[in-house]
């Protein structure tokens, strides 16, 4: 799954928007707030965050402090890029949006579970898709192996529901169950998108990745926004609205993240060029471009049958875009954060309110070509 | 790990002691009870059980219904066996032992929690172990493969930790972090056994893979009791004392599983004759054996560190038993068990109370050899 952090770490977050640069979703913002956000919450979540991990036992604590960032394979201390912790921002910032800063403090043992078990599903899923590397470091099976990387993953969850369940707040309880949830959810997800990888271009709907998508990226997103509006003791229809406006804008973001990984500049990226297409990834423009009826389609669809040729990579690319590829995952993508925008209106009319998650929401999403 | 339905399925329940039979942990009682306890469990248990595994997607409730056997691999309905319920079974008949059948029928939910976490870990260790058979037919991950399987797990532990996050009895929150600490020894002991796997015959200490054995066997079924006592509404100390009850027999139950796999009849156990042994296993009695420093020890090290033999098979039974390993267990698990009682007594003082933790402790224990 993508990670925020691959791009903004690229990218220095008091960078200004270069005159005549495209902006796929265009913001006010520059990402100064969003980065202050980030910063803030970072400091607010990480000795607690640091504390779960710490207290697992050696074995697995290792894994974790290494996957994390926190410590090198061989134990010795790392300057650590635990990522730049977007959703427990989302917790945090949709709590004080709803319950001000009472509401933000206390929330932020919902923000170090969601982190939790995000890391979780990173670490399982590194292993079952065999990707080597996670914030630019081999990741945690390559180093520890699979086992351990398996029990690592397990533990996270485990420290994650504990951390909710030790909680005296009145919304702990909700908070974990609807957390528990979206870990069926994202499991979900996972196992789609691994079911997805064994299917031939022509066999995978739109619809099809579109569910995996929201399943894989926007269901966490949708349920740190949810977690801070229960812990803001907000109605049960602003805790929907939230977990609504992260789901939108957790779909806006991917939308966003498949089309930097066709078109994006890999100076940015830090990917190769055409990395997805040679790995024939079924990202969601490439399924809207196949599933057009075009004449470039039944080409991109001859082409993602073939083995991976460089020689071919500009021509897949046109035929992506010829097929409608970009235009719709764009279309799509402003569509979602419309749809976010509104479900945010909905659930905390004060635009000033609104402002940091606004803010967050377009720093994930507003990303250059 | 072992399971308590290998051998209690090859037996029927009703079976009673033979004359001259010896038996490693005698007991009074003939197993009936025990019988009786865990056939009422099952039926308490499983319909909530089977509804938390319905309510899972379809991609992963079909691996978890077969894991269950409650499905064959093509989705079809299966006569199911889903093991004994040993765990579910202490989490009741400690509610009812401290609190009565109210305290029982309120901990249902806790059971069933238990018996998703149980499960959540056989899928996933048998995934690290390369397992292929599990309660007599081939693991999920030989099905379904290695991503589903992890992804079926992680779902079941999910599922467990909202039953009880959704439970409004006032001791859930306590279960739902005493049962997630419980994960993450389970984890530790999952990470120990295959580390131990990675060793020579010497490496290996008998305090090392005694901490292992309680982490992965023990751990489980303390939490169990201690979860039925917490719905029960008991003090701090019975808790604790029930969950070191659990402990105790169940490392008396993994030294009496190791025996009767060196020892054991194949045709009661259903394993081959020796397949600890031909599999290299660094069970207790082995490790016993291994670092008593006789003679004998020094035999095994050199048979353990060759690749297994069928025609070495007598010598390396006689070594372990020479070195001392055979009598080491039986006293070691004797002794476990005193001191499990010593543990109920505590807790449940009145025999007639206990009689049905005693029956269950008993079940698991008193085995054949």
């Amino acid at each position: 799954m993508a990670e925020f952090t691959t791009d903004t770490q690229a990218r220095a977050p008091e960078r200004t928007q270069r005159p005549g640069e495209r902006v796929t979703v265009s913001g006010p913002a520059d990402g100064h707030e969003a980065a202050v956000i980030l910063e803030r919450v970072r400091a607010a979540v990480d000795p607690a965050l640091r504390r779960a991990v710490e207290s697992l036992p050696r074995s697995l604590r290792r894994v974790a402090l290494y996957h994390f960032g926190w410590e090198h394979a061989d134990g010795t201390s790392a300057a650590g890029n635990a990522g730049k912790a977007i959703r427990p921002a989302l917790v945090l910032t949709a709590a004080a949006a709803l319950g001000g800063d009472r509401a933000r403090e206390a929330a932020v043992r919902a923000a170090v579970a969601v982190e939790l078990v995000h890391n979780f599903t990173l670490l399982h899923d590194d292993v079952m898709d065999r990707d080597t590397t996670r914030r630019h470091r081999p990741t945690a099976w390559t180093v520890f192996g699979d086992a351990d990387a398996i029990l690592a993953g397990d533990a996270l969850q485990a420290l994650a529901l504990r951390l909710l369940a030790e909680d005296p707040h009145p919304a702990a309880g909700a908070a974990a169950a609807r957390l528990a949830s979206c870990v069926v959810e994202l499991c979900e997800g996972q196992h789609e998108d691994t079911a997805m990888e064994e299917l031939g271009p022509g066999e995978v709907t739109l619809d099809q990745v579109l569910v995996m998508a929201e399943a894989k990226t926007g269901a966490l997103l949708g349920c740190a926004c949810a977690l801070g509006a229960l812990y803001a003791g907000s109605s049960t229809a602003d805790v929907e609205a939230m977990d609504a406006f992260g789901r939108e804008a957790g779909l806006a973001f991917q939308l966003i993240d498949d089309v930097i990984g066709i078109w994006g500049d890999p100076v940015r990226t830090g990917k190769p060029a055409g990395a997805d297409l040679a790995a024939r990834k079924k990202s969601l423009p490439v399924v809207a471009a196949l599933t057009s009826g075009t004449a470039a389609s039944a080409e991109l669809a001859e082409l993602y049958a073939a083995p991976y040729d460089e020689e071919d990579l500009a021509r897949t690319v046109l035929a992506v875009e010829e097929a409608g590829g970009r235009d719709w995952a764009q279309v799509q993508a402003a569509d979602r954060m419309a749809r976010a925008m509104g479900q945010l209106a909905r659930a905390v009319p004060d635009p000033e309110a609104a402002g940091g998650l606004l803010s967050l929401a377009e720093f994930v999403t507003r990303r250059s070509s």
